[in-house]
């Protein structure tokens, strides 16, 4: 196209960003307007795809991280053909596939869920590394940036990986119109300010004016030659530009124009401009992803081994079997054991340091690209990252994360350092996958049947060493159980996993000594959860006792519930759980003063069994 | 001190780390032993501090972010004269004060609870807030942070706050000794490349020889006298420093060192100097803070109002009472309506932009000092911010909480705008309150009591009208629910929080034209719950159904369970909650699709009441 096509290009782009807006009654109009020039621009001359083929592996990628301005996606896509008029009028109607904010659940060439803001360019970053470390096919990746959204760290976590990994293939564009939601940034128009802080980051910057068509192509095109760095684009724009009534006005963001016939009008009505998009290389993966025999570690019954050493050996063999699979670090893989992983398959082994939100996007981006990432540190510290994992499940995204120092039981560290929320969080993740096991050989069977799950997986380790309680053989299908102990006269169960498993036997133990035996499951699954096994536990116990290395809210106890929520008749119940703040103190010291180890199990049953209430 | 006696000074607190490890059998001396120096020459003449008077509002703050080098701190500490020796060689023990990782529970001089990487300098920036903006007394705030931890993005959120507010009281000491927890930083020891990021966010730079007392006096100096902006002394630093066997050396982060009498040899042997720090100007607040009566809005029965709106105006009342209590905006204020506190109190108002970590984080330092912070954002963004409100229940600190356009009710916008995992996650949180109120007058009674609670505190406001239910003088204790609706012949009851109470009320009238009475609770108070209430409704009615806009983990259906985990006969159960994935729509569609709106409330009722199990 011609720079005067490409000017009537963005002006149809805001033409069709009005039009769907005022088709919702609600929506982004303004900050698609001050954006149309810089996506009319990219999609016409810089953006390689085909609109047939979503999964082509030499497609350009394109993320919207300011995903407010779904007008402005969709009115392009439609442009390109991938929707058509009609499609686009149903904007954030019941049903629509264009919701206010774009998923990827029912649109191909959205790669991930955007609307939290500072998450587009960490996902980028992730589909950068897929595309210059592993698929290695050429794809470049366009991330559509608002200016608000660089207060955000995430993005600067995103600005220092994608540096210290010369990605090169990716570039960001800031539209920087100057106003956020309730008024204006902190630095305004002040291209300069982004410009040092990108460059101190090691990025190459470029500014722009946003609406002159011919800057931005050149832009585009240095950042499309420029090596060993990656490119922003910061463009000087003006929000609601081209309708006099809302430009660079304060307080109209995320409204509809009053009147978008006028609006229309006043931007020289409704084009039917075509984008062809650039064609994708032929090209296929460089590298055939191997799947082949593998064999996990096992452990002899009886042996005591964290549960976390598992993961990291359990992860390295499947990794062997696997080609797809690959592991993401915090920057404590040695506590992890990710590092093992690393030790084996370097080239699939990606450091994150200490960025946690870096992390998860980053596995994000791979999993978009076909990847099966692991990404592991601390459970403490997976809380940092609740939104992008939010937002995740939001995408469809499949990803496998893993929590280490579950519980009081690390000891000494203390409260920072101990994992008490995690299931908490993991389990209100829509469509996620919790699994805690208790021995070696049940994690590394649950790391390989994680691989091959949808959604968000979570699995929870422990620091100290355990013992072997499961033959390697044994099979752990997620939503089951396993009962350890039972015997025709139980009077009450026992439900835990990961540590407290140990906790209960001993406790049943203690408790058959005094003529009162008790059933224990080890419900390894935390979501789904077993609900027969439960059912059929309350039926023939009547009564049962949740143990969990975790606050009372939201974890173990509350997930047992979940088999009894339908209206039949549910079992008595005691839940044990971390209900103090702890100190510092040894892993035993640690479990008796939260009340969940044996002896303290052992002393709520015993009420329990009399019908004592507890106080 | 002259420069000798601060070389032997800094020798003193790494024989003291090294025993305190020793002693403790486990801990970080080799992150001590590099900031043991400026540690030392901080202390000695910089800090301004009364130990007598940790209180006093004079006294200069300081922030461990690397909490890791607790051993440390607790050396200088006892050097200082705030612990003794025996009391040093508690660290990590059951019972201590001295834990692993430091809290202000038990040691006032510990102004916030670190171990997260990434929190200290944000919580610093929140306390020079306090200092710049509303105390002005004069004190400094002094961070000492790791390199490892500024790969978080939460550090440059604070970067970036610090330097937009000119905070010249704040000063970032950075230890680089190129180490982390598993090996070499991104960096390493190139100073210059963190002097260029904090540049271009506006700070002043110093870079020094951490080991060079001199250097770091003058870098100090320095820091005191710059006026304008924020200074980060960047100090090049050895991990180990001063025993040959662990200097400069991998694999060695968190390990206390083999053979500590030889170490303590190597260092010159035990000493025991004592730092006399300086003492604090005369000073006092020199504005009163005062707290006079107020009018609390009101609004008539029926009236239709968002409890955002309420929100704001509650807590612009309550401003206005109370000169203590300060409100925080994440760059949508116009949404939660924090911008009424804004209008009528501006000095009390601090604009975050969109940064959540660094919000919450700006609100722990201000409530450090004695402010009583309201910080609020969308209720799904506050996840953001997940890991620094665990932080802040680990500090004890008392912050208030508010997350705006909870669940599917917000209609268009989509699931990436909808807070649905909220109730888990601020419920998980230890010693919190979880409040979620239903109209209007409720919600600006419980923005009042807010302020008079003990830890986190947090507040669910809904984004539509609601019609006002309650008379502006009902009393809405926490721990209580109110029972809207019930009678003698009550079947079963309808237990709801906000939105879904006036789904509940309507439900319950469709039922009772079949002949089926349902009480209806609105359970504002999700934690504490009232157990009394939940029990007799129970025990009268004999099966419950919760209904919440929220996921079905860890929310309203987990909370009512509270009142029967004591081992006493539990009700039956429905659980009725947001299961699907929503996307855009209209709100009443939304509610309907998820299953939360009248209707579906009453066919679950008639299927509880007919004892049918539904499916």
């Amino acid at each position: 196209m011609n720079s005067a096509e490409l000017v009537d290009l963005g002006q149809q782009l805001r033409v069709d960003s009005v039009r769907a807006s005022a088709a919702a009654g609600s929506g982004h109009p303004t900050s698609s307007m001050s954006a149309a020039d810089l996506m009319a621009v990219l999609l016409a001359h810089h953006f390689h795809y085909d609109p047939d083929r979503p999964a082509h592996p030499g497609n350009d990628r394109f993320v919207l991280s300011k995903g407010h301005a779904s007008p402005l996606m969709y009115a392009a896509f439609k442009a390109a053909g991938l929707i058509d008029d009609a499609e686009l009028l149903t904007f954030r109607a019941l049903g629509s596939a264009l919701e206010g904010h774009p998923t990827p659940r029912r649109l191909p060439w959205v790669e991930t869920a955007t609307g939290s803001l500072g998450q587009g360019l960490p996902v980028g970053v992730g589909i950068a590394l897929a595309g210059a470390r592993l698929d290695r096919t050429g794809y470049r990746v366009w991330v559509l940036c608002g200016d608000s959204e660089l207060a955000e760290g995430s993005v600067w976590e995103a600005a220092e990986q994608a540096a210290y990994e010369h990605l090169d293939n990716l570039t960001a564009i800031v539209d920087v119109n100057r106003l956020g939601q309730r008024g204006p940034t902190r630095h305004g128009h002040d291209l300069d300010a982004y410009a040092r802080r990108f460059a101190a980051f090691g990025w190459h910057t470029v500014e722009v004016d946003g609406h002159d068509v011919d800057a931005i192509d050149r832009a585009c095109a240095e950042a499309r030659s420029t090596k060993g760095q990656p490119t922003v684009i910061l463009a000087r724009t003006l929000k609601g530009k081209g309708v006099a009534s809302v430009e660079d006005r304060e307080g109209l963001h995320g409204k509809p124009l009053k009147d978008a016939d006028e609006a229309v009008a006043e931007l020289g009505g409704r084009r039917d401009h075509r984008i062809r998009l650039q064609e994708p290389p032929d090209v296929r993966m460089l590298h055939a992803v191997r799947t082949g025999d593998y064999e996990l570690p096992a452990w002899d019954l009886g042996e005591e081994v964290p549960t976390r050493d598992a993961y990291g050996k359990a992860l390295t063999a499947l990794g062997t079997g696997r080609g797809d699979v690959v592991a993401l670090d915090g920057e404590v893989g040695d506590s992890t054991r990710a590092e093992l992983f690393a030790k084996e398959h370097p080239d699939r082994y990606f450091e994150c340091y200490i960025a946690e939100q870096q992390m998860v996007a980053a596995a994000v981006g791979l999993a978009s690209r076909g990847w099966v990432p692991y990404a592991a540190t601390f459970a403490a510290f997976l809380t940092r990252a609740h939104d992008f994992v939010r937002m995740a499940s939001i995408s469809g995204s499949g990803i496998n994360l893993v929590g280490s120092h579950a519980g009081v039981a690390i000891g000494q560290d203390g409260p920072s350092q101990m994992g008490l929320e995690d299931l908490a969080m993991m389990r209100a993740v829509h469509g996620s996958t919790v699994l805690y096991p208790c021995d070696a050989n049940q994690t590394a069977r649950l790391v390989a049947t994680m691989a091959g799950l949808d959604g968000i997986r979570y699995l929870r380790t422990s620091r100290g060493k355990t013992p072997v309680l499961y033959p390697p053989d044994e099979e752990f299908p997620v939503g089951g159980s396993k009962v350890l102990r039972s015997s025709g006269a139980d009077r009450l169960t026992l439900v835990a996993a990961g540590v407290t498993v140990h906790e209960a036997l001993d406790a049943a133990e203690l408790l058959e000594r005094e003529g009162i035996a008790a059933r224990v499951i080890d419900l390894y699954s935390v979501k789904p959860v077993d609900r027969t096994a439960l059912r059929r536990a309350a039926e023939e116990t009547g009564c049962l006792i949740t143990v969990e290395d975790h606050r009372e809210e939201g974890g173990l106890g509350d997930a047992v519930l979940d088999a009894f929520t339908d209206g039949r008749p549910v079992p008595r119940l005691v839940r044990l759980a971390v209900r103090t703040m702890p100190g510092s103190a040894s892993p035993d010291e640690q479990l008796h003063a939260a009340g969940i180890d044996a002896e303290s199990i052992a002393v709520a049953a015993r009420l329990l069994v009399a019908e004592a209430i507890v106080p």
